[in-house]
């Protein structure tokens, strides 16, 4: 994979690059939305495109093998074809979403054995066949599979999972070299790190992944009930022992405060369904702070909310109007909101890569984080 | 209102024309979309514009009259700019949807009693407050109140019913006479017939409409239960005895089999809900047929399924997809499937414009509705 670093920030550890992929190249720090079924809810792809300029999108692989299932997007032609989406995708390797189901699930050393959550059938994961499955889907970036162990977990726990971990990476990065992408453009594959929030695991497994040839690094594990400078501080340290010229994935994060700190922190890449997922409930993330159109207090508030601000909802509609097509679940409201949350994000990005190549994020990051931490 | 006709086919009742209103001209024959709350279900103002080129949409003013409710709208300065759209309106009277209530309603000589399905609360739509209604809204064309009796109804009953309406008719000119519009642009009202589906009381009841004045005038009381063949005598005889040179509005009709028969008739304006609300069903309607979506034989269809029609359902994604969208509850299956349905229904008004005007349009129409009366 061709990792391009173009800037360091001078003080802090923010750093631009661009990624390329067959499907195109990514400037990062990038957030990439997140499309678990081969749709970024309420939102078409070529608004995607135009409208909120997404470089990238993700796809979970837990999701999409059981519907629409390999066969359908095998005979589609791969997920690019399916879902008509040509820029790059990367899919996680359901490792997280096995982990989620809790009671549903069981680990062992050959993999992840779990029951769908749509019909109780019964399913493996391991390290081999969601490479296989990737391969299946397309994806211009693929995951191994991790243990994501829970916060808060003891200590041997942690590095037991961690050491799993590990083995799969191996059984994972072999498996990939074992096999061949199906639909004629490049695969690439990026190892996580676990270990907890125990810094001597976490550097641990930081180099182990860096030993391994990745093409790129995630962060795993975190965003899942620690504190938030819990959360920081494991990704400061991480960082440090990742090599400098692999693209870096903190998985799973986060608010707009969270993506500043962490860009800051030294990562080139997220993903969070927040975005998405806090519009269908009406929470709108703007540069003013953080808004629930559904309060009493938009009725009759018949204003754009920020004239200035690029999308659709900010310029096009006044609150009372989203406020009354969210009381009335109206899928417009989702539309609109989603729409809105999304372009933020991208344009809090852009921001950040903006400002880092001009030399002036630190003085800005000091600033505006501040701000954003009291409301974001 | 400024209704010029262009041209009268020569074996059919089929004609073209314009509608002139403030916010736009309208070709006719015309479908309006159908905008229950301020928002066309799933389609955002830019695509109605855009993607659909709808000329016109419809408001209800019973639904808008208790959400957001008259204070908001007046305070936004009408739907026009509540709604951010700013072609023409038609608002019905709320007649229809009272007459729904069936329960929670009671006819009296003042006029329509009734609890709304939100709260229970109790209202009174009036022929004199509907317009004061429709003033605060704003709509571009207006209707009067009237009663809607069922299907069947005696005799008896559709007389008093259809007289009621005549009072009220009276009663609604006369407050649209005695009233201004709020917001600078000229407003119509359109009268409607009923009598049943009893040819005496129509007829009556038509050249009692024409007698009045109105702008334009709607034939309502069809598509509520009775065969298709005796909506069609209905529409057909009532248009005799209507003004050729006002529009002719049929209220809720319908399928695009029933659009071609009563365009045939002599109607130039129609309005319903099939289009959107079958489209978030799953139904989608297109030049070979309903299609339901949802069928298992579209699971591993991985084409386009009309690749030539204009809808990006149509061209930009295969029917695998949008059958996963629609398996798995995704807000981007209503939103194509919306945006097709309604694409679909402007596109074949267009075809009847364009032929009536070539003069080919009773040989096409011999031809085409016999296909579509087999299948839509």
């Amino acid at each position: 994979m061709v990792f391009t670093l173009s800037k360091i920030d001078s003080r802090t550890k923010a750093r631009t690059g661009t990624l390329q992929t067959d499907h195109g190249t990514i400037e990062t720090p990038v957030f990439m939305p997140v499309g678990t079924l081969g749709t970024v809810k309420a939102v078409q792809q070529d608004e995607l495109t135009d409208k909120i300029d997404a470089p990238v999108i993700l796809g979970n692989t837990y999701h999409l093998y059981l519907r629409p299932g390999c066969d359908i997007i095998s005979g589609a032609g791969g997920l690019h074809q399916f879902m008509n989406w040509d820029r790059p995708i990367l899919t996680d390797s359901g490792g997280y979403q096995v982990y989620s189901l809790s009671d549903n699930r069981e680990l062992t050393e050959e993999g992840a054995r779990f029951k769908s959550h749509h019909d109780g059938s019964e399913h493996l994961f391991s390290p081999e066949n969601v490479v296989k499955i990737q391969r299946i889907l397309g994806s211009d970036i693929m995951m191994i599979l991790d243990e994501c162990p829970p916060y808060p977990c003891d200590k041997d726990y942690a590095k037991e999972s961690m050491e799993l971990t590990h083995r799969w990476a191996e059984r994972g990065k072999k498996a990939f070299l074992d096999t061949e992408p199906l639909y004629g453009h490049k695969q690439f594959q990026f190892g996580i790190v676990q270990g907890g929030t125990y810094k001597d695991l976490r550097k641990e497994s930081a180099q182990f992944m860096a030993d391994q040839g990745f093409d790129g690094i995630a962060i795993g594990g975190l965003s899942v009930g620690e504190p938030t400078g819990l959360m920081y501080e494991m990704t400061d340290h991480n960082t440090d022992d990742l090599p400098r010229d692999k693209p870096r994935y903190l998985m799973g994060v986060g608010k707009p405060a969270n993506l500043l700190h962490c860009v800051a922190r030294g990562i080139d890449m997220f993903d969070c369904v927040l975005p998405t997922r806090n519009a269908r409930n009406g929470q709108l993330f703007t540069r003013q702070g953080i808004i629930n159109i559904n309060n009493a207090k938009w009725k009759n508030h018949h204003q754009h909310f920020d004239p200035d601000f690029p999308s659709d909802l900010c310029q096009k509609y006044t609150m009372a109007y989203i406020h009354h097509l969210f009381r009335n679940n109206e899928i417009l409201g989702l539309q609109l909101a989603t729409l809105h949350n999304l372009t933020f994000y991208l344009w809090l990005m852009r921001e950040m890569r903006r400002r880092i190549q001009k030399n002036t994020f630190s003085e800005w990051y000091e600033n505006y984080a501040e701000q954003v931490d009291q409301k974001i």
